[in-house]
């Protein structure tokens, strides 16, 4: 499995992947799934990968050739939307290459991609693109998007991020997403991919890679368990008619 | 969807489930999943269901029905074992009964139910009865089972409970584990069935109903709400190397 969630904020953009793939449980790798495309001062554009990894792979690796070719690229296009179309039709392009029905039945080819970033003067953007290749973007009411093993990681968002969360505060909630997530499921694990980018900015940041042990990491999922605990116990107790 | 919470604890027993039942969005209503069988004194029997509602309604009816018969049923059972034997049975009578090829192709008839309670002398016991009548039971290392809509709900458990937890705070922690779910999934609804059970007490409480607007789930959700986004803001800055 895979758990990838980005955040289109007002002060910018944070993206945190695992980096976890697995068919079955005796079968598990560590694969990075969190890919950079930009150009300092002019573009960043950051993808986030869940799903069948032969396609998303083969979908990045062409996208990279063809930052040197002469049709549309990633590197070319003017605006966040096309470069969501361009990423959509090349997911397209790959799964019907890969589709020959007498050997691919019952496979999921399929993968799904989160796409942020921002070019030039656009604002920042953050694309959530389905498996057919369509996609949705988030907006300052649902400023983020999630893919793979969602669910654990979920009600954390739900409650303290908005739109106007500070970037600090975003990251930490994300972190604190997949330490949930880490813990309730085997096919979500560390190491961990980490892109903050500052709205305006038009930096590509190199990201950082949370690995196990990382301190900082131990430090809060350390400092939220012994928190969590902590408010459980100072909620006040049920009152007599739920003893019933 | 549903969502239940059973936990077999040191001091006794906890059960939480909502009562949301939907086929489609659009289809939604509100049933009781939540079973009380007992003699005061002698024996406590709880069922929680999930999954076909016409199936888990079919088997507590044919339970409640052989409550007076000649055959074995749950208050002449000797033991919760033979209780969970007894339920997967009759499981599998209703779903052959209704599994007629032709009318039921594509439909999912299959149910699973929670089973807890105590009877005479035996200590308490919690059993999770799967779709096939077979069931696994909770231990001292794996005092909890959800069914339905588990994901939500299950990050909170994982951290702050075990075996030995108070009934006090297992039930508050059980609470926001709901409380989580009802805020990610539109498919897990109030009102909530509560029942707690003190080993060795061999009453057969009521349970409570905690209805929208009920006073002490809207403090401890507030509360908890507030809390979490204190809790966040008291962990400490990523380092410099997350913002690179």
């Amino acid at each position: 499995m895979t758990y990838c969630v980005a955040m289109n904020l007002s002060e910018g953009l944070v993206f945190v992947s695992d980096s976890r793939t697995n068919a079955g449980v005796d079968h598990i790798a560590t694969f990075r799934k969190l890919y950079i495309f930009g150009v300092p001062g002019e573009r960043l554009i950051v993808l986030q990968a869940a799903g069948n990894l032969a396609t998303s792979q083969s979908v990045i690796s062409l996208l990279r050739q063809r930052l040197k070719g002469k049709g549309p690229h990633l590197c070319s296009v003017d605006s966040l939307f096309e470069a969501a179309q361009l990423v959509g039709k090349t997911m397209r392009e790959v799964v019907s290459r890969d589709a020959e029905p007498t050997m691919s039945a019952g496979v999921d080819l399929t993968c799904s991609f989160l796409l942020g970033g921002q070019i030039g003067e656009e604002p920042p953007a953050l694309f959530n693109l389905y498996p057919q290749g369509n996609f949705i973007a988030a907006t300052p009411d649902t400023p983020y998007f999630q893919i793979g093993e969602s669910k654990y990681g979920k009600p954390i968002l739900d409650r303290a991020l908005t739109y106007q969360t500070p970037l600090d505060h975003a990251l930490r909630c994300a972190l604190i997403s997949f330490d949930s997530t880490i813990r309730s499921n085997l096919s979500v694990a560390l190491p961990l991919d980490v892109l903050v980018y500052r709205s305006g900015s038009l930096e590509v940041p190199k990201g950082y890679r949370v690995q196990e042990g990382d301190p900082y990491f131990e430090e809060i999922r350390d400092y939220w368990g012994g928190g969590l605990r902590r408010l459980l116990g100072e909620l006040s107790s049920p009152p007599d008619g739920y003893w019933n």
